[in-house]
């Protein structure tokens, strides 16, 4: 059943060195419009479920090429204010084998999203008409006034008896030195807001200040992630864990918990095109098998089949259909469909 | 010795992605012109052979593109017509990792080649001068028309005493629901007519209905090919098993059955950049090594290190000199060659 | 006051020769999507309407490149059907001073809009949506089951109580000979039918088979159109004179017939990057100076100015915003806007 | 003679649509790096003086791109700070015949360059370098700290004996409403220590608030120019007047007033590629001029060549060489140089 | 009626920087394969006739590279000699308006081509098979093995009872200091053995050292011609008159002497986009003429027409078929060719 | 310490086809410029001492881009000669797993390096200024006064108390048959002249024709080189073995003898994006190791991961600064670096 899904979240112009030079060796560069919103969104809608971002994107020449090309990848503007003067930016140097991918951002604090005022969204409005609101911990790295709004936010859909996904996407650069202890507070109400949410053991320790005896990733998730969800009164919790092999595939593997019980994807092993934004993919799958109703063993194989296509795929957005995620989930390699 | 070889078969324009962007995500296409006949005549050109095509093309712009195109895989544009209207097209997006290529085509029932009426062709003109002719499994799922084209050109090869050459190549997609019995009557025609047949154990199973109570795909190839050639009096019948590894190369063995022995290359395994035409690559190893009275064993080699090459060359047309084949017959990858 | 519109035609896949090569000279085409519908819809979009297009796409790769490349063009793609196999494509390659431009098309015949059978629309629910509805003279010549299409959507315009526009847009290669006495009757109903009518002197003595005993376009402009707004009852009447300039400049005049009354723009003269579809951003022009309630005289000044505005702007489609053209009607032209 | 010559200024990466699309249009960015001060010193190194640009660049990927792009326009990095975080960027879509092109900026006021701290730069050191030290009335429009860093900086050239060439390039989208009264200050100190300024009467009204009752440009031109030259003791006052013609050619006419004379070159006409830091070849041409001794008559026409060449070429800095512009001086449009 | 048609002369590989930008700016080049011997066998294919090209190109990857796009413009391969190790190539800078194009050769004096030995060619066994030969000045700017191969070939045309066609096309800079002598003995003896000679009166006053006393170009072209034509029994001389306007369009004038009678065309104006090899097209257009018995006047109209389409043409080489040109020399600008 | 780095060598014109298409399929080229002492010295600038190259390049507009280019790769051009007339050039195929990239040259023997005359360079001047001069065996290749150069400057370095390093670099096709005696006298006198010299047991094997019975290579490296050090009193030789693997990837140990003792990098293995120039990466890291005073441990490690790393790069130069290496050399693959 299709729902209304919306995402608050900022978008950014990304700038990508084509193939794998370095940025000093090109001149030309490839662009497209992102955010852990837009791609949690698009893929909603690839999915059937109606999408709107809530942001705010200057009214020039990049603010209507963004709004051009979130409507192309299926993303409804109505709820995009147009406001302010710029648009956040990141040049993306493609790593090859040994040598990283590199992300080199320019100032976003100054964005028409960053500077929104207060009262500029009509959060309530929003709420009423969507099923779920999105979430993302990156919005909460900005600045005062965007915290605020997002906490404004999550109440207004609580009041309105919708669902709040929440993905907790800590980013230490953007948070800085002491970054855990001044992200924790808002960390700790929106987990209490939320109904939904991505993260993983890592979290739990660095955020949230838990403690583990246990050794491996797997024992510690499965101490710390049950008395996350009793603490906050969460229903789902989801999340991966990744590795990146020495023959420069990646392996992914996916957890949820819900009803008190974990359940994991198989770790799925491929090679990687364009890994940035493959997150915000697993999420949509959490999302689409928690408003569908799916099984939970059902919805986490989805979500990493759905992460895993979405390595293969250019640019920060999935792109994968419901029906190419279903046959990703039975099917190995295959020859040319025709 | 240099020969004179013919086929017959549509051209398409294809119409590529570039890199591993999806037609949604991409401005820009690449575009060439192939098909079977066309990869055929233009490997076995380059093998030192004149190669003549048989087809139609439009006398329009398109016509003139592919025609430059076509002379410019060193094929002579002698037997090529010039009518009807329109080209077959097809848009193709690569794949990467687990997520396949894929193939959409365009209307190519109106193309100038399926629309050539009866009587448009002197087959037995070209016939005298070629000493062997190709066809192609995918010209009998076209229509009637295109089928007695088939028919009468390869009864004219054989009036002239020439050899036939005939890749089953049997598309499933084309022929649709219940083609297996719609193709049957038209594949035994053209194999009582074919010196040289491209198939394996599954055309045999499926297309010519016979049975085998083996497991593996070598021992049913082992126990129908013979049954095969005796039915329909081939002197050659040849064809390649394939395997998508885990790790996304691809593994490739080839066999020739002749003079009632089997004989088979060894099983190579390499990266993939193109895989479309590929199988035509085989086949005019196969048709070559037959030509120059290379022993089945030189031949089956020398067509599987042609197909081997042709994954790693861009487009569906193989590129590689009979030296350069030689060469990877005999050694494994290597440096730079200054 | 936006209002909701909607156009009914074909989509059109767009493949361009880079620069000013053949397309024998490039192995690169750019592809974009467009009609007549597409550009009167998105132009209007821009200036602020809701646009619909009632069409049909057929429900593969192709389709959704479509869909995606339509939705950021600004047009709602709620009312765009899934069905059918093909869409319909040209090849446009840009001709160079005394070389003209040339288009040569691949088969639409076959495509998803003019293989969609009666009843697949429900028109009387669009119209009921919608304060104006689209047509073109183009869509009247694919065949009798699009004709049908046609005129059933345009009476249950007018069952609703809407707006009829219609687009004579005659193109002689499509309807072939004898074409002006096929096209007349379905003309002549669509006249009946119509508020709107983007037409001139030529239409009204080819198609229409009216004659003139004077001697220049304008005076026939001037004895003719009123006598087909009187006999079909059109509220208004619109179009351009087109001249070719030694130069390779191109000169417009746009005129309108409302009330009794010929209103012209200026002859305006300018350079020409992309003249296909600029004849739409007029029609756009006219219909959004109508929606509006502009005078006849700003609203062919307007029409004129967003057609002269969409000759310099890449692809079919206009993408000048309400604002630039009321500058360009104002203004000559003008040094860096920073 | 070669002499050492410095500019001080901001230096922008400049992010330029391809062709003639818009940027909603193109998913291509052609990138490069230029600024006043960069365009004024590349085009003095390739005149054969050693040039340096006094500035800050951040110490990442995209610094790391500048500095290369200005070592490869013959720009000496010794006087290249590396520190702050950001560089300016702005997008530029070119126009087309009636549709101007359109600049729009990033946040420059974050940059590397315009948060600089006092103290930053070694102004002494560089002045005593130099023989000429460049500024711009753009670093003016920026903040206080830029505002005292070029104070600072000229009045350190002339403590060193040197000289100052300053720009007025008074920009009104950068300072804003009631921009000229917060600009004067600051440009009367610059004026007052320059011995070369670049400007026209309409920098004299506006922002000096001078008064004409004269009615043409040119005789404003002349009865305030020797004004200022003689209120603020400048040597040497150059500048331009361009008109934009109607059939998009643009026509150019340099002046240069010393020793109390006037000289202008002939107005040149001619089509323009790339109009954007077309301005500061004239600058670098009237530059060249003073240090190596020529006559104002031929100064005045060497610039206005070289302004007209850097027109013909891609990006906003000149690169043309010194026998270019002599040739372009005395010839017309000519066939191919072989 | 189709004839046998040669040509003599080196294929050099020329690398244009894309657009407008210089080689410094660019990083990608564009590549095609050309000449004049090319451009004239190519054009002459385009009318129906069997060109061929005698050359040598080196048995590399080049060298295969330079034959299969000689393929695609339709000349026939089968006399390229594959022996030598080089290609000669230019680097082409396109100018823009007052700034001009910039040709700036690499060594053609190791290639292939011009190290051919004597001896290398069977040129009586290709005379025997053409109907015409077509012969260039740049050969015999060259050096001796080179001008002997000139000579020895045209004998044997004259031997085998067939055409001479020699374009003078003197070129200074392959001649250097003292050329007009240097050149002139085997320019008298190539004059002796032609039949179609393209040149104009500078070629007479200086390779010839002719005399003229008259004022304007055409009076000396009307003087000196006939005597050329009569001191070398010569049965067709023509040649054009270009002149670059200033707002660089070209006007081109072609003339014919034949039966002792001038014909001229009209002098046609028009943008260029591509220059070089213009000439090349005017020649065609004489020896198309010439072999289909065409009057004077229509040879020289439709000759100037083939040159002024070829400047609207990418790359050296004509690409324009006898109907476009017809048409051209029928009308003026055309509207889009749908 | 930053220290003055100078290299002797060609300046090469690098021409590549995209991707992994053939030439004959590609109509653009990459360009960049290189060579041996392009990549050692702008690999030494990049990890901070200030590098020259002494080389030749002529005064024209490839000469011009190559120095702008040189210059961005952080090169002082201030040692560049320009004379001459043409530059060398290559083209570069890239290969795709079992097909091989293929590099085919053109005239190099007429460049402006390779016929600099005798006296061209004032060597002296140079050695007085460098630290370290580096020189490569493919200068010895070229012809006698090269040769002659680079003995005459190897000596003026030794006369001048600087360091000489010499990589043995032998290319089989340059010297051609009979090569190995060719160059033995040549090799000599620079390994008598040398203090860092970059070989490995084949160069000792065939160029000195040494003898070893060892079996494998690296005993017959530890047999030999102690002897080549000795005999020519060289302080430290260095290398590297290299193995292709089958999966494509390649591994490659750095090697170091110093000190009577050997010491070995780890086998690193890694995927290949660009084979060609790494080796100049391996010998900048040995150089910068040796001024900066590195144990050879750690000289050794850090050659061979920037080696490694210069494989992961576009173009034949390095591009990696210190810190990249240093981290490349402790850590294992990694996500994106944000």
């Amino acid at each position: 059943m299709a729902r209304a899904v919306a995402a608050f979240g900022e978008v950014m112009m990304r700038l990508q060195v084509p193939g794998y030079a370095l940025l000093s060796q090109s001149d030309t560069l490839q662009v497209s419009y992102s955010g852990t919103g837009v791609n949690v969104v698009s893929a909603l809608a690839r999915f059937g479920h109606t999408g709107y971002l809530v942001t705010t994107l200057p009214a020039n020449a990049i603010g209507d090429a963004a709004v051009a090309n979130l409507s192309k990848l299926g993303i409804q503007p109505a709820q995009i204010r147009r406001a302010g003067a710029y648009v956040g930016m990141y040049v993306l140097e493609n790593g090859f084998g040994p040598r990283a991918s590199r992300v080199t951002y320019t100032n976003r604090q100054e964005s028409s999203f960053n500077t929104a005022p207060e009262g500029a969204y009509d959060f309530a409005a929003v709420a009423r008409e969507s099923d779920i609101v999105h979430f993302c911990g990156i919005s909460l790295a900005m600045n005062d006034t965007v915290r605020r709004h997002v906490l404004a936010f999550a109440r207004a859909v609580k009041a309105a008896g919708r669902l709040v996904a929440f993905d907790c996407n800590y980013r230490p650069a953007l948070w800085g030195e002491g970054g855990y202890a001044k992200a924790k507070p808002w960390y700790t109400e929106m987990l209490s807001l939320a109904d939904i949410v991505m993260m993983n053991e890592m979290d739990a320790l660095h955020i949230l200040g838990m403690q583990s005896e246990r050794e491996t990733r797997r024992e510690q998730l499965e101490e710390l992630i049950p008395q996350v969800s009793a603490a906050y009164d969460i229903s789902v919790i989801a999340g991966t864990h990744r590795t990146v092999n020495p023959d420069n595939t990646h392996s992914l593997q996916g957890y949820i918990y819900k009803n008190a019980a974990f359940l994991y994807s198989d770790k799925l092993t491929f090679p990687v095109y364009d890994r940035i934004g493959a997150g915000d993919a697993y999420t949509s799958g959490i999302i689409h098998g928690e408003l569908e109703g799916h099984s939970p063993e059902t919805t986490v194989r989805f979500a990493a089949a759905a992460a895993m296509l979405a390595h293969t795929i250019q640019g920060d957005t999935p792109h994968s259909s419901e029906s190419a995620i279903l046959r990703a989930m039975d099917e190995g390699n295959g020859d040319v469909e025709r």
